[in-house]
């Protein structure tokens, strides 16, 4: 049997640490052997995670860089941004691979990243020389890597709906419309006012119109596939859901195709990824819950394609993601542990 | 004491008529006198709606038209549509004023209603001669008439959204995208696979894209009173929540405007309206919840005017407005009942 | 028109308060002149609570006691236990009526105060000379007093349900179970991380079991109207859902009686109680939410009365008691404000 | 390798046999060879359960019997209680092993399930005679059988929790109450009033108070296992959430005992089970969401041993212990598929 890699996480105490954990528990060919919180006292990791009782006796560890370098070959960091670049330098230089599920290294360069998260890029060398870890568009770029960018979970859920017929000129660059609709755990395990289940339960409601962070990553991916410029309208929206995101999407069209033949082209676009599913009937959220699968479908309307899009944004949209790059960095079978 | 307006709901069961009752069962110039069901054995009310228990006496019952003509001044027709134009010119002929819930007489024409509702219309003369009861719009045309088209709740939510810079001319008539989001209430109470509990729980989806009934009746409205040819693309959700739309509608500037100008035009168009909101900071469905409010707001952002448009299916959207169009119906402050 | 009682609240951010604002603005003899909050800022008070916009010009303001001593004949003080036996005593002082939300004034006796709440009391003479304001119970001792120790909400619930059996001597002191199951906005607007939506949706679970806080106040409050000694198992669990609590009793019959029987009985106990329905079918905390009714009924199985009782935790359980007994201490009718 | 064992599941629409189809896809001995549906047309099951979607080719089909036992080597039979009955026999006398999902061979004696369910038994004399196929209570008995009475969620639920305590003498027989609350799943996929969406969410409500026909078999096994006549109290409730039972059960104790000595005599209890999880904090439901564990704890307060187990309803409580039987039955190791 093939030594397993030796895998940390930085940053176990979150919703997304929490699925990354339950998908490398199931993986042949990887071994937890560190999982860290700023939390003192060496919790129990299912103290933090209480479905993982049972499963692990790991715990959750304030660790040294050192002694994380020392305990694993391939790193998880699942640190807020700014805390992400603080230690992956270090963590690089000791000879770990490392998937960072941070944004500090999905931008193009230290420019945008200053205007968008308000801070210094303290490793601009490496922003912008970054592969992109969206496996269905990057997939040959990301074997080999020593550090992946693991995408934002609203980014992937558009660019994967965007890309097909973008690339292959079936809609105009101009103009695109992304109505985003997010489950509440996207927006973290921190306890926050707007979070809170009397504040979100029953309702739904735009935020950060304009502004938010994964506009200049779905931009900078879909010109850079596209070889055209893209800046799209992104709006998220809370949804009182626990998981999920979709992505509603309204395009122009660049030549007349009926949804027959847009559906032939994002099947074919996507014929070698095992976790695109073109269905023909409009998806819902929850058939994509608990799964890695992005979901897609297009209808052609008054003017418009309108390209719908979901995925579980704790799975495909971070963790599941996450070790699907795992597989590719190491070469193993893209879906394992990945189809339950 | 001027004496109480005697009035019937005709189909009780609903959610929106559970609400209606609600309200004119506070209103000082309405009295309860019929409330009808298809069912049979008479049940109380309350048995049919649990909140209303100790609260009235009423039964629903099987009522012919005659009896209910006798009853009421006025009837309230929650009915389905079809069944409502069959019901509707026998209570006109009796003397009955009448304010239709259903979509039977809003339409312009017995062409689109047949095209969309799939039924040649049988009271085609009225039809397109039937004031839109939206009040905001049309109260002028509303007070002393016989027979008032109750808007739908989309529809309502979208048009008072984009009257204002529709017909002031800040945005253009054609491409406009109204990404819609419903509670489940406004599906209604007909046992369906699609709404049960376990089917739309935790999870978003679209549905009737390009198809949903709500779209000729916005075309219309927005066409007539903006005198422009307006053809929205229209696409709703389920939302996993009981009660709220949210309506986030994407258009074109036709003229360089800030946020700020933006919302004066607004306000300024509704400034005699009672029940608009034009909030600064954006809405949740929420904190229109239980109210016959509508918020709006608007953004620009990237080439687009985005506005947020949200009420109360069952209320703002169906039996509050429904009441509002009783008030201007009767003279009586537009408010009666429906602050609370 | 005779004048307006004019009225403060203290700790206007927290959701019984937003409820109680909202019913105190339909009061025809309530006059809200001061909100209070320890934030600074003046914020407008529906910018904390937006379902207010348009309602109101009432800040939030961090007041000293002598302004709202100055503004106010009578203070609703919603603040934490602990903090309102800090300021009540000066209130009580300067001239104002009191009606108190937290639980400082509640119990009997600083001894049992101090066991529960870990604090010593800094106001123990009042403290068991001060009465329990469950109207149904006490509205003779309530007319006329200065200070008034609102109910708890799962307290409420369960002595409602349990006084008619247990006073007529239908059910053993002894044994009593009380499962109760409560709404998230019970726990506060307080950000932590048990009240997320992400933690709390889609999940129920036990909490404080053997230690909440309300168990003795439902031990003595039912002790005294038994005049037997009651120690009731109390059990609450967080329920999915913003609003609600429903008390599911497991008591011991001590007489055999029919369930139609003790219907009866608590129908007799409860006749002149505008606010108690007793109901004949299982009753859903559904039909309670936004209303100021307590629903009561009762099964008999397998040597076990069994009890329900449920009701809105915010009004009912909060805010529309506080009303309910503002009404009782001015001699306004029972009712007023509290049906819509 | 070793043949794998064609299995058919009768009954293929519902939410369990959801669960059970995604379970065996992953089963390494299992091989799906048949899904039965009286729906006509032979839809995909992905259709059917979006949630498949590319996970496999089968169709729901409208099969005969014979052609069942055709295909088959066992057969998981989901159909409603009576139509299990009506064609068990035959499977077995086809040469198929069944596992029944239904209560038609749960319980000890036609009589006590013509009261229960109100049907005459058309296979009585297998009745009673069945084994009942709760794992930790039965595995010996369960292998090598040809019928398996898979237990009720409701039942696993309550049984595990109560089992140890009983059997070693911790509590007493007389006058247990549970207090059980599930997620609306457990009400089946068949649209009601009382599923739909708008009636069970923000709501919580007791049903079928005594008179549940989970009662009498949670009575029998306890009965069979601790040698003690026993007859509960079972009190179920409606709770708005997708999935999970918590079960809150109230005994009396035998003997005085400790938390951590109960938590040991549980565990011991358990020793030899892998989805039994005795923990020491008080459990949430969603903590086993999604899993096949049954998490119980254990509470000592004024009299009362009050005990928590909860598990979710589709997997632990139908699906999840139907594949463990499988597993028992054919000598696989217990866990296998079911620890993801």
């Amino acid at each position: 049997m093939p030594k397993k890699v030796n895998v940390a996480i930085l940053g176990s105490t979150g919703y997304s640490a929490g699925e990354l954990i339950k998908i490398l528990l199931r993986h042949p060919h990887a071994q937890l052997t560190a999982l860290t919180t700023r939390q003192d006292g060496n919790p129990p990791v299912s103290k933090i995670h209480p479905s993982l009782y049972g499963r692990t006796d790991l715990k959750c560890e304030n660790l040294s860089t050192p002694e994380i370098i020392k305990r694993s070959d391939l790193v998880f960091c699942a640190l807020p941004h700014g805390a992400s670049m603080a230690v992956i330098p270090e963590l690089l230089s000791g000879g770990c691979k490392v998937i960072d599920l941070s944004a500090d290294y999905r931008l193009n360069g230290p420019g945008v990243y200053e205007t968008w998260y308000g801070l210094v890029h303290t490793d601009p060398t490496r922003l912008g020389n970054t592969v992109y870890g969206l496996p269905e568009l990057f997939s040959e770029d990301i074997k080999g890597k020593d550090l992946i960018a693991n995408p934002g979970c609203y980014t992937s859920t558009s660019i994967l709906g965007l890309a097909p017929l973008l690339c292959e000129g079936y809609i105009d660059s101009e103009g695109i419309c992304i109505d985003a609709k997010s489950g509440v755990s996207g927006a973290g395990r921190n306890p926050k006012l707007g979070t809170l289940y009397s504040e979100c339960n029953e309702s739904i409601s735009p935020y950060s119109v304009g502004t938010h962070r994964h506009t200049p990553e779905i931009d900078e991916v879909l010109s850079q596939v596209s070889q055209k410029e893209v800046e799209v309208l992104f709006t998220p929206h809370l949804t009182p859901m626990d998981r999920g995101i979709l992505a509603s999407i309204y395009a122009r069209p660049s030549k007349k195709a009926s949804e027959e033949e847009l559906l032939e082209v994002i099947r074919k676009y996507y014929e070698n990824c095992p976790f695109i599913r073109v269905v023909e009937e409009l998806p819902t959220t929850k058939q994509t819950v608990g799964t890695n699968y992005c979901d897609i479908t297009v209808r052609v309307s008054r003017g418009f394609v309108i390209i719908f899009s979901c995925l579980d944004n704790l799975i495909k949209g971070a963790s599941g993601v996450a070790v699907q790059n795992f597989n590719l960095l190491y070469d193993y079978p893209e879906t394992t542990a990945l189809i339950v």
